[in-house]
């Protein structure tokens, strides 16, 4: 089928979806969800001809990315089970005002309609996108990386089947066949089919997303993340959560990237910070030091985009800084916005970095890591939002939503 | 100034208007009402020049939008006021946990930053864009039409001057001094300086701010609006509402401009809206009607356009339809998505209606004109969003904020 032919579906579907109950929905997941495990031998061997042909193409991070285990699959298949039991965002009533004339006003939440998402490699994210979608009664029309399309193509169609199995329409959950790379432009430009654009997957492809769509975009992901460490910080402490922020998972995008250093605590920090990130760990962190904390500790001269860089890696840049105001002004000119944190005893530094910082997430005291839909408490999520407008941080089933004024009256006029 | 120049002032003046205590920021927009009836004279004589450059050049509805009079300028004063007396939708915690190892998560709205707003010849947009920009903590650039600009100068310089007597900043308020088309551009793609543009204007503005912006735009104002009489409408009460929706005031968005009539009362039900709108009334309303429709009473058929027009005008396109079904299928090709309405007595077609239309009001036995900032209780609004994301229907002083995480531990790590 070609993407108009699906899109016109997409379209055709969204309506009816809108208005399945929370009960019918949460059936479909489970049918979905037991689909997907009684395809587990079909997924795999699409998945063993995916990672045949990508072999040699690819790096070894990315194969393993691509990789499906029996384990994995079912992992699948149980976190769309997880989505089932979260609340259903939709026809929430968001507020409710009845005027004295008796004209009731409600704002309820509503489906978006249809939701499309461009991803890479990983397979994990058709099943993750799709229930997401679904739950908040959202078309998806997904267009995975090529070198993955025939593992999303054999999930697809177990979750196709379940919704056939529920009775349902499988027109819910649909898939871009042409892996060509227009086939993604046009999705970005389906002006009238397409409600949202999700990107998902590295600077490039959400780059490419934002610079080209004409249908509303979602920016997501890329996390330049600062930890600043303040003059009355507790540098224990600061140790403990860079060490976290930084080694934990650095491939994530609330990984720390920058360090930040007030100078009155410079020389007694930095040799702290380099034997916990470097002299003891059996994979060292490469540290890029601005030329003042070069003074204080050995390491790699910074370079010239070393502060605007997502590393994705075990490298940190470091800088040192004069006052929390200075750390503020950095970020403001680095960050992606994403996560920023302050390590402080000091109430007032504290608040004036909340304040100040313009990101999705601020921190005191915490590590950068915890910018995460489960973390804070919603579930699954569709990414993490760095731009303003609509959703900001992760992305879950509410932020897949929009609402309507719902107005009640009895021949009211005005 | 250059429009970069002013750019360049308003993303500095940012931070610090977003940290403003609500008493200081309500003391402020006193001062600038004062300071606005204060210059009363200066904005009449600017005024003056206004309307003396545009006379021939534009039509009288225009020129009545462009004219200022003393009581006008007190009344845009008021309204500022008006403004202060809303309660403050900065800083409020939208959400807040505590997660069960003591990590505390706050979400909590936080002004955009820069909100370019682009508005054509009413001189009063002037006054109430900035103010409620400033209340939400926004730093505004505004981009008047050419034929107000010395007005919009002059209201701006007042508010300006309040601004100074108040002790703060004078680049919360900002106007494009160059009224070039090209100015207009220059905010539509500043990049990393304008948070949010709202274009306030006709059709051909909005279309033009959609389709050229880089910046996140909101899509604003366009209405064609729709009522459905439904056949089990109490026909009494869809004649009441649809003179109403029709004729109250037929230049503004949430005025009617298509009447859906169901096939099993349009022979009772037209003559009786040709009797209300058109033989008994001083300025009838022109009726565009169908091929059935014009079968049962008489006016002009209805051209390919008419039932995708926002006439802004005395004249309403009227056609028959079979079903409920069928009226939402029209709507869903037709409508802008503003707001719709459907008259009936029968709960099981309120609530398909309701459902089914995916508008940013839906109205059940009530005028659409009622689709309005302070008739919703938001108070005073930048206008009425026709998109789904970010803000939908009207945009009042919340719907100028995003929102951030807020998060405090005490050395917490994943």
């Amino acid at each position: 089928m070609t993407t108009q032919e699906i899109l016109k579906k997409a379209k055709a579907a969204a309506p009816s979806l809108a208005n399945l109950t929370t009960d019918r929905k949460n059936e479909a997941i489970e049918a979905m969800a037991a689909s997907l495990e009684a395809a587990e031998e079909a997924v795999l061997a699409a998945n063993r001809l995916d990672m045949e042909a990508a072999r040699g193409h690819i790096s070894d991070v990315m194969l393993d990315r691509l990789m499906l285990t029996g384990g994995r699959v079912r992992a699948m298949a149980d976190g769309m089970r997880d989505v089932a039991k979260l609340p259903d965002p939709v026809w929430r009533t968001l507020e409710s005002v009845t005027r004295p004339d008796g004209l009731r006003i409600d704002k309820v939440s509503v489906p978006l309609g249809v939701v499309a998402i461009i991803y890479e490699s990983r397979p994990n994210v058709t099943s993750d996108a799709a229930v997401l979608a679904f739950k908040s009664g959202n078309v998806c029309v997904l267009r995975s990386g090529k070198e993955a399309w025939r593992s999303a193509a054999a999930v697809t169609a177990a979750l196709r089947e379940g919704l056939k199995k529920a009775g349902l329409c499988e027109d819910y959950v649909n898939l871009i066949e042409d892996t060509a790379r227009t086939s993604a432009n046009e999705l970005m430009t389906a002006t009238g089919y397409v409600d949202l654009l999700i990107p998902r997957g590295g600077a490039g492809l959400i780059r490419a997303c934002v610079e080209n769509a004409t249908v509303p975009c979602l920016e997501t992901g890329t996390g330049i993340c600062h930890v600043y460490v303040d003059e009355f910080a507790d540098l224990e402490k600061a140790v403990r959560i860079i060490v976290n922020a930084k080694t934990s998972r650095p491939s994530v995008c609330n990984a720390e990237e920058v360090c930040l250093v007030h100078a009155a605590v410079a020389e007694r920090f930095l040799p702290m910070l380099k034997k916990a990130l470097v002299d003891d760990r059996e994979k060292p962190v490469e540290l890029r030091l601005d030329e003042r904390a070069i003074r204080v500790i050995e390491g790699t001269p910074a370079g010239e985009r070393d502060f605007d860089t997502e590393f994705l890696d075990y490298i940190l840049a470091v800088k040192v800084v004069d006052s929390v105001e200075e750390a503020v002004a950095h970020i403001a000119a680095h960050s992606t916005h994403h996560s920023e944190a302050i390590v402080t005893e000091d109430p007032g530094n504290q608040k004036k970095f909340l304040r100040a910082v313009d990101s999705a997430a601020v921190y005191v005291n915490a590590s950068t890591r915890f910018t995460d839909g489960g973390e804070f408490g919603l579930g699954c999520e569709m990414g993490i939002s760095t731009q303003k407008l609509h959703a900001r941080g992760p992305v879950g089933l509410r932020e897949l939503t929009t609402y309507k004024y719902v107005v009640v009256g009895n021949g009211h006029i005005r």
